[in-house]
């Protein structure tokens, strides 16, 4: 392993996350960290980029930290975008995103902020990271879970990840003695039935409010659901190469010509 | 075919951009069209969805429109959102997002507003489209490429796509009789070298704005970059499965007891 890795964390709940607070301390115990964390909550930022307003780009300095910490005003995909090429000037060795407040398996992959981040670091060919845990609360409990990201992050230093490939690490919301270990997952074929809560704002005018229901009918047992419903942590493979084989096969016998 | 298909149309560059008016008026040759789009640009949001706030819906009333159009104050993937569950309250037969002003090709895909309302909509099992021009002015000519999009969309609407496939469809800023055909691409393997443009606002306080080179050095010939570059019309059939395959087998030989 790379002695003492540089290593780049950021989440997309916001600088004042606990689950990043418990991230950075793990990360701390491995290598040189520098934190650049959006400066407020960006959940359901997807791989939004700022592009058209500026960035505002902070230091926080505090004499217990014995890491540098920075927020910006953009999305987690820009922090890495910024950490990258203006705060560290180099490729980190490892880039590491959570932990996140809240479930990133299955299809809310495409969603998270904070695997956003993850895909962005390797999409600059960083290997990295996204942690979850399958607990929304402010305060959840991430004590218990530590010594698994140390374990996840350490083979990931000392293994490399292949070229394209990240990784999204989901933790079921269990007590420690119930967690049965760590499954190699597919993402799971799941989708929200939406429903929208339309309301009356005080002038009157309509509005609607997000809401959704999570389907999962897929019955496999490789798949990160499963695993998670299981009491595993998912660890989920994932590329940004999005171009489906099937697809290609299927497409290339169109006659587009009649 | 389906007999006068349900198309939901939608975009990323906002209700009033030229890209979405040429698209709607192929859809209008094809089907029965409902135009549900941001009020505002939306380029660079990729896949972001609006939990945190109102949503804000709008129909717009024109009776030189043989269709029904709603602006929405949310993204390209929550006019999909809204626009199926609570507009049409049907599964429509088919979406297009477009015509984007601009490439979403290769690494692209995964920013783009466009592409992603395309694959919430594959998402919600609607076969689906995105389509970009690699022109970003405003006032692009979209006139040539719409018998292209008009063969594309018929060809979907008549074979089908393979189970959670949307296609990427990017076509090259050349005239009508430069274009070579159309391909069947892979993404390509590229990236962006970002740079940041420090400033101070008026106030004294340092702010940054997002620039970047796109870099492809994938060599290729059968990706979408190399198609662009070549005059060919470039289709890329996009998954939202991210699962890697061989991150499964690489990952499979971990041990992480060890």
């Amino acid at each position: 392993m790379i002695k003492n890795p540089l290593i780049l964390v950021t989440n997309d709940d916001g600088i004042d996350a606990p689950g990043l607070k418990a991230l950075t301390e793990v990360m701390n115990e491995i290598g040189e960290v520098v934190v650049v964390a959006p400066d407020r909550p960006q959940s359901g930022m997807g791989h939004a980029i700022t592009i058209n307003s500026p960035l505002y780009l902070r230091e926080i300095k505090n004499n217990n930290f014995t890491y540098k910490t920075y927020t910006t005003s953009g999305t987690p995909a820009d922090c890495i975008k910024i950490g990258v090429n203006e705060i560290l000037k180099v490729k980190p060795d490892l880039c590491v995103s959570g932990i996140n407040h809240g479930a990133n398996s299955s299809v809310n992959v495409v969603y998270s902020g904070t695997m956003s981040a993850a895909i962005e670091a390797g999409i600059h060919g960083i290997p990295s990271i996204g942690f979850s845990l399958l607990d929304h609360k402010w305060n959840a409990d991430f004590s218990h879970i530590k010594e698994y990201i140390k374990i996840i992050t350490l083979k990931t230093l000392n293994n490399g990840l292949p070229k394209k490939v990240v990784l999204n690490v989901n933790f079921p919301n269990v007590i420690k003695k119930e967690i049965k270990g760590i499954k190699i997952c597919r993402q799971a074929n799941t989708y929200w039935i939406e429903k929208f809560d339309k309301r009356k704002n005080p002038l009157g005018k309509n509005y609607y409010w997000l809401t959704g229901e999570f389907i999962n009918n897929d019955k496999r047992i490789d798949t990160d659901e499963w695993a998670l419903s299981n009491n595993y942590i998912s660890i989920v493979p994932t590329q940004f190469d999005l171009t489906s084989e099937i697809g290609l096969t299927k497409l290339n016998n169109w006659d587009f010509e009649k």
